[in-house]
């Protein structure tokens, strides 16, 4: 058995995050999937770098699964993921049922339009509309000082500071990079659905992101030929199917031409059936 | 010139409310359009029983106007507006520009389904979007522990309702009753649109809604007679047109058949391009 505090109630995390707070403590959110691994930790690390008193969260999110994704075989490893947390440095865990985050009644979706037309938006119509409604309901109930997001989901990240920019919501969303495998891969959760051979495979992804990288190193501000290139570069894996490969501006989401500015280059990537996505920020 | 503080910035509105809280006392927050009524008037009463510090704000949204609507031809009566808040003793004017609220970039909207799909939401389509948004946008600006809103707008206020509870946002919803003029017309800053003709004639809603009242008191419990004789009494003035009358549940905006808890009976009614609304609550 662990020690760290699990709530299952919104009213069980209001009172612990009041007493913090009233200890005049400042209190950091970490909201995730579960299936933890050490990306996730490592927002743990970033999340108690500026605050007293962490607070993370456990929520399958129905709503950001499209009816043809991986709801039902989304990997639940709760027991690993409280003694991970704990060894983090974590201080409370919210692991609400689905009713707890959606009650009876329940009838209110946010929506960031705009950015969200393009990347996975274009490919997984709604899933952003439930990360912004679930991410407003949490940040209602833990009432962060800061709450901690992966720059890996660069278009989430995106939907967040927006939301939270337009509705004026009192808590500063902090980025925090990658964490990668010894090869490069991204960590995600659906890593674990990879074959050994997709598996192996899947560090293509970073190789073509790190040809990106170098190409303009090497003064490319063109988004065309870096685009072709890493594509180029990925097709070599025989088990990659590209979905999308883009050059967007880093606030807007839109695809640029040119890189006057610092532009993501996003992709996502299927092997098999399973779909991943990485990014990097190229800088002119 | 009057005394009341004027606030165009939400910087501004946050530091006054940051010194009243600090200060030990408790902020109510009436949100407007302006052109203001003896009804918006009962509303900062209702405010001011419940809070130390009244807000006031004056925003013509343009979000919650369908094309077609009457947003350019919306009363603006600024300095009436704010003699008429002092004498009710608000303590502060949030007359925002249009970019105050939604600054270059904005892209959230707050949807809140089901409630939204009857009644004024049928027939004004996007409204309660833009009514929602703008109320979380408020509500996050001034961060009131209370916020009062009209019984008049029936659906507006239950849509707010739901969007607070559903959202966690720290804020008490109070419901203030229908001002009433003394031949029962329900105030509305879009009365000033009547012809004295129309004006004379708007009376017969509440007409007719009384009728419901006494049909109900005397037993009737079904709702299609009642819907059928307060029809045949609006029809009664030349100039009316009813856009729809219905009785639905007061949570759900649901049409109900049979009164078997307290049923909203609402109206809308068109005399000439003046659109007017109203409501009775008819306990069974």
């Amino acid at each position: 058995m662990t020690g760290i505090p699990v709530l299952r109630t919104s009213d069980n995390v209001r009172t612990l995050v009041d007493s913090w707070r009233g200890a005049g403590m400042r209190v950091g959110f970490v909201p995730t999937m579960g299936a933890l691994h050490q990306g996730h930790l490592s927002l743990v690390s970033a999340a108690l770098e500026q605050t007293d008193r962490v607070i993370v969260s456990i929520f399958v999110n129905p709503s950001q699964f499209g009816p043809e994704e991986d709801l039902d075989s989304y990997p639940r490893t709760f027991t690993r993921d409280l003694m991970k947390l704990e060894e983090a440095g974590a201080h409370g865990v919210f692991f609400p049922s689905e009713t707890e985050i959606y009650p009876d009644g329940f009838s209110t979706s946010v929506h960031v339009s705009g950015l969200t037309e393009n990347l996975c938006g274009k490919y997984r119509p709604g899933h952003f509309n439930g990360v912004a409604t679930v991410c407003a309901v949490l940040f209602g109930i833990v009432h962060p000082d800061v709450a901690v997001f992966g720059r890996k989901d660069a278009q989430q990240l995106a939907v967040i500071r927006r939301m939270v920019k337009d509705l004026r919501l009192d808590v500063d969303i902090l980025a925090a990079d990658i964490f990668r495998e010894p090869d490069g891969l991204a960590m995600s959760s659906r890593n674990s659905y990879l074959s050994p051979d997709e598996r192996k495979q899947a560090a293509v992804i970073f190789g073509g992101l790190s040809k990106a990288v170098e190409m303009v190193s090497k003064g490319e501000r063109h988004t065309e030929p870096i685009c072709i290139a890493v594509r180029e570069f990925i097709s070599r894996a025989a088990l990659a199917e590209i979905q999308y490969l883009e050059i967007v501006d880093i606030n807007t989401m839109k695809p640029v031409d040119m890189l006057t500015t610092p532009g993501l280059l996003a992709i996502a990537v299927y092997f098999g059936k399973t779909r991943l996505i990485d990014n990097v920020i190229l800088k002119p």
